[in-house]
Parts: C-alpha cells; sequence; structure tokens
C-alpha cells in the first residue's frame, strides 16, 4: 500500500492525466484504444530481446504475435517477399534511427539529404550516427525543394546519396515524392543512394488507402518507418521499422547470451506494445482500420471548413488530417495542447477524436476571434 | 470484439506467457511487482517527449513523477547536487548509449575501453556512435584485466580515454573497480577521461547496500547507466540514466514543436514506466527496497550451497546474485531459460523469485545429474 501523501499525489495525477486528455488534439495521437483485455499480460516482465524472427532462450517474449504484426505491415507496404526484415520499435525516432543505420552501413561515407521541415529527431539521430548531412529547402507546403535537393546533391557527385524523405512532417503533414527524388538523382546518374521514408506520421493511413505519391517498397524506399501510438493507438510509443533483409543482414551480430542474434537498437525489447498492436490490427482488421482512415479524413474536411466559415485562413495538404491555422493565444495553445512553429499551429484529426470534441475547441476559438476583434 | 481463432490464439498465448514465468530464473528480472492500481492509467497514451526537467505543451505525460524518481537515484549514487541531469530510458541499453554519446561528444578522438565480459550491447552502441574501441581483456571471474588496461591505453596515449565500467557483468556479475582504474589512468597522466558505468544489473541493490567496490558519482563517474525492470521490476523494460549536467548542456537543442528541449535518445518517450518506477519507489521505500537487495543475497547463498551440497563446482561473485554453474542439458536449459557462454550457465536470485522455486529447480537438477551419473 502506498502511504497517504502518495497516494494521494498518485489520485492527483491521474484525475489531471485524465482531464488532461479530454483537451487532446494537437498531437498525432489516437485515443480511441481499449486494451483492457491484454492488462493480465501486465503481471509478465515480457521481452523480445534480440531479433524477432530468431528464437531466444528468453521465452517469456510476445515473438510470434511480433512476427504476425510486421507480417501485416509488411504486406502493407509492399516489401518484397523474401527480402524484408523488421521489428516492434519504441516509436518512429528509432526506426528512423535504424534505417538512417543501416544506410551509413551501407555507404559509410554517404551525405543524408533531408527537408528542413523533417522531424527534429533525424538531426539528433544523424548527430548520433557520425553521419555528414546537408539540409534542403522546403516548399511552402513543407514538401521538400527538389530543385534545391538537385543542387545539393550535384555538389557532391563524389558521395553516396542517402535520403530521408518525409511521408508526413511534423508541421504541415507534407509528403516528399519518391518519384521526384528518383527522377532527381536519375539525372544526376547518382547509382549509390538509399532512401529512408520516415512515415511515423501518416505512412498507416496513405498505404491503407493507396494515397497519393506512393513511398514504400514497390516505390523505391529502402526502409521504413512508422508510429503505432499514432493512427493505430498505444499508451505506450511504439513502432515498426522494415527494411529490405539483404541490407541488415551486414548489422547483426550473434549473441550466446540471449542465445540469439541481435539486430535491433536496443537490447531489451518491450513484449507488450507488440501484442496491443496485433490486438488492434485483429480486431479492427483491414476494412476496420481503412474505415477509421476515411473518417479521420472526412473530420479533417469538417474542420478545414469550420475554420474557413469563421474566414480563418486555415489549409491543409492533399488527403491529410493535419490542419494549419494561425497561432492563437497562449491561453488556447495550453488548453488544448496545440504544437506551434513559425506562427503556424496546428490541429490533427486523429482517430477517436470526433466532431464533438471539435466543436467543443470551435467554442473555445470563437470567443478568442471574438476577443481579438475587439483588442483590434 | 476479437473474432474466435483471434480469441483462441490470444488465450494461447496469455496461457503460455503465464506459464513460462513460472520457470523464469535465468535472467535477471524481479516478477514480485503488481501495479494493477495503475491500470487506469493505460488508457491514455502519456508521453513523456523531450527533456524531463523543462516543460512541454505536450501535457499528457508523467514528468513530474519522472522527476522524483530521478531525484531518488541522483541522491541513491549521490549525483553532485546541482549538476546531474537525466532521464527515464527504454532500459539499460539506451543508457549506455546515452552516457558513450555524451562521452563522445566531449572527446570526439576519445577511445572507448570496455572490457569482454561486456553486456553484447555496447558493442552495438559503439558501433552506431562510430567511435574507436578497444576490448579489454577479463579476469577469470569476469572483472576487467587492470594490466591490460594500463598497457592498451599506455599505447594510445595521444587521444583521450573513455571507460565502460561494468557494474554487474551480464554472466558473472563482476564489478569494474572505479579505483583501480582511476589510478591505472593517473600512473599514465591521462588527464582527458569519461567513465562510464553501466549498472544495469547490480547498480541499485549495489548501492542500496553500499557494497564494495564504489562506482557512483562520488566514486568518480561521469555517468551511469541502470535498468528498472530488472531489480525493482516493471512489465515494459526501462532503466535511468544519470549524467553530470554540464556534460549533457552539449547536447540539447530547443525544439519548437514539443515546445521543450530535446536532449534524449528517442523522441517519444514512454510515460508510463516512470509511474510504475515512482510506484514501486514510494510502496517498497527506502527500508523496503534495501530488504529486497538482503533478501535475494540470502537466496543467492542458499542457492550456492545447495548446489555444493550435491557437488556442483558452482561459484559466485562476492556479494553477487548471480551463481554460476556447468551448463547442464538442453532440456533443462529451455525448460528454466538459463542463459549460457562458454559452457556456463547461470541463474540469478532475483526479488520475488524464493527458495520454494529453487527448491523445484534443483529437484530437476537432480535428476540431471543422476542421469548423467548413469550415462558416464
Amino acid at each position: 500500500m502506498l502511504k497517504k501523501p502518495d497516494n494521494e499525489r498518485l489520485m492527483a495525477y491521474m484525475e489531471k492525466a485524465k482531464e488532461r486528455a479530454e483537451y487532446f488534439i494537437g498531437y498525432p495521437i489516437a485515443q480511441d484504444f481499449d486494451y483492457s483485455e491484454l492488462y493480465p499480460l501486465l503481471k509478465l516482465p515480457l521481452n523480445n530481446v534480440g531479433d524477432p524472427q530468431v528464437e531466444s532462450t528468453y521465452d517469456l517474449n510476445s515473438r510470434s504475435l511480433e512476427q504476425e504484426v510486421l507480417s501485416f505491415f509488411a504486406d502493407l507496404f509492399h516489401a518484397p517477399a523474401d527480402n524484408w526484415w523488421g521489428y516492434v520499435t519504441n516509436g518512429g525516432s528509432e526506426g528512423n534511427l535504424y534505417g538512417l543505420y543501416v544506410a551509413r552501413e551501407l555507404y559509410p561515407n554517404g551525405v543524408v539529404y533531408y527537408s528542413e521541415a523533417t522531424h527534429y529527431s533525424v538531426q539528433k539521430n544523424i548527430q548520433l550516427l557520425n553521419c555528414q548531412s546537408i539540409v534542403i529547402r522546403k516548399q511552402e507546403n513543407g514538401e521538400m525543394d527538389y530543385e534545391d535537393l538537385r543542387q545539393m546533391v550535384q555538389m557532391n557527385r563524389d558521395k553516396p546519396v542517402i535520403i530521408l524523405a518525409n511521408i508526413g512532417t511534423t508541421m504541415t503533414e507534407a509528403k516528399d515524392d519518391l518519384s521526384r527524388i528518383k527522377q532527381t538523382l536519375a539525372s544526376l546518374a547518382v547509382k549509390n543512394h538509399y532512401i529512408h521514408c520516415d512515415a511515423a506520421l501518416a505512412g498507416t493511413y496513405s498505404a491503407l488507402l493507396n494515397l497519393e505519391p506512393g513511398f514504400d517498397f514497390a516505390h523505391g524506399c529502402d526502409s521504413l518507418a512508422i508510429s503505432g501510438h499514432k493512427f493505430i493507438g498505444s499508451p505506450i510509443p511504439c513502432g515498426v521499422v522494415l527494411v529490405k533483409k539483404n541490407y541488415k543482414e551486414r548489422i547483426g551480430k550473434a549473441i550466446p547470451y540471449i542465445g540469439t542474434v541481435d539486430t535491433t537498437i536496443t537490447g531489451s525489447r518491450n513484449g507488450h506494445s507488440p501484442i496491443f498492436m496485433w490486438y488492434a490490427i485483429k480486431k479492427l482488421g483491414l476494412e476496420g482500420l481503412k474505415q477509421r482512415a476515411i473518417e479521420s479524413l472526412e473530420t479533417a474536411q469538417y474542420v478545414l471548413n469550420r475554420f474557413r466559415e469563421m474566414g480563418v485562413n486555415a489549409w491543409c495538404n492533399p488527403s491529410a488530417l493535419t490542419v494549419v491555422f494561425p497561432a492563437p493565444s497562449l491561453a488556447l495553445k495550453v488548453k488544448w495542447q496545440l504544437a506551434t512553429e513559425d506562427g503556424m499551429s496546428h490541429v490533427i484529426c486523429m482517430p477517436g477524436i470526433g466532431r464533438a470534441k471539435f466543436d467543443e475547441f470551435f467554442a473555445d476559438y470563437a470567443l478568442y476571434l471574438s476577443a481579438e476583434k475587439v483588442l483590434v
């Protein structure tokens, strides 16, 4: 039993967290999950340490379910049938780190090119990996400026090219176009290249709905990372990284201690997240997941229209769940946890955030707008 | 609802996992935890993204509880009062990666020295960080060979020294002696050095019981990493990394998107593990934790004596929970999930594994021994 003050502290925290979850429209995190059927497993220290495709003497794991999750995503992203490998990560950043790590092992003197709209963790990953990199200008919508890419690659023709493409940038959900990137590289006769897609934000629903531009293995990526706690939903951050198997085989080493091959970034690996993902995939099925994606896109259109009806200059990339608008007051940003950059904020219409929630937000927003008018 | 075959699959998995948890004495994972009071929080996507000491617009987090956990460990490890920083990681490996990352940023041309008994993930971290490294011979008990260290450093006097010291090696729970290491460096007039302690296995209970040799900030480490899912216990792998604050300030960058400073390895960070750790620390208290450590040491002595009574050449480092013995049959290794290396296996007397469980193991082991005799 907790002591009384500790217990009060915990109860107050739990109450506060529940309240804050009610005002959560600014980050791409689905909240309509329910894994309570799996809670008995939380008595067990599950650990998928090492390679998910290889058995381990640490038997208290969820490898077999993890494999099914990975197969689901390998199919979804058209990974080459006998030449893919992957694992369930602690989130998109770890997946990006893994993809870039594989790229660096293939091309130790490669230069990483990524747009200035790229998620901040990528820069950190590159620093960690000690790679040379060049930041490419973005277009106004957040997409990579391909002409700038062309010029920068042109100036470094002696070095292999590693591209970090965004499939949904953090702020505006812009997607870099792999076909434009590949054309650019082909026009410069670049033979040694590697494309990793950071599809953490938009990867899953874009693939479910076959949205353009395509970005998966069939479209030329060498590895990709998605988040599990964003579109699918999970209490614990998680994700999936997939990579062409012949590449990753340059990395793994057999480790007697765990009786398996270790090819992942971390050692111990959370065994619960793969079960959460397995459960969600099985429960919703492919059709259920598609339906969620369609509903989310419809909500985004609804939100965009509401803003426009109010005369607000809001906008949205094609088929995106992210609606961008001029940053409101600090009070509103804090209450609704709105990410803000360069004077712009956004809401992200994730599954489980219905129109009623946005109506509540717009009631606040209307008050803010009229207060603004009074001030002017 | 899951479809019938999926549900049967899940139920079978849950049954199997429960059964495997009954035969789990080969890895250093406590099982006597119960966080069921916290399960309501698993409806919420908590995320401690970014620096735990800085507020974020992603408000659905457990930063305040994480801070208390970090303060607890900063005290335990005698971190300098106004000069420490840390965060709750996804496990020991991430903590080691972070410590080595900080070391590399301080000493970009430093050489990492670590003993051959070091956890396999360290080698992977070093590869990831693109550092030069030298593997040092181990003594028979698994401790670093200080004479070999001296010779290797001597041959590289022009480069800063980064030491990865083990506070409990994976196989034999050997501890590298920081005072011997520091003497060695002093004798070679090495001024630029950094010591990171991988205290994942033995750090917490060694500090609780003030075991020799000391390894914390008062004894000269610059950063250290521990596991949370080992001695304390957690369904999800987790850990803590602590580092001198003036060092880590070379790394962090302010990120507008999350409205905070990002100084950790991953982006999104599990917000539930810090609450599990907070709960365990508050529930057990310092005295309760010490008591668990004492009981575990007593169990290890019991296990060692049982082996010796059976005439088995088992051994144990001083004040260690790991008992090493000649590897038994494959069947026994699989059933009891025994890690095995170079013909040796071990059991680890973690909290929550009582004598009754070991008696059950020894019943199996006695059968194995008599079968062996028949074969001879």
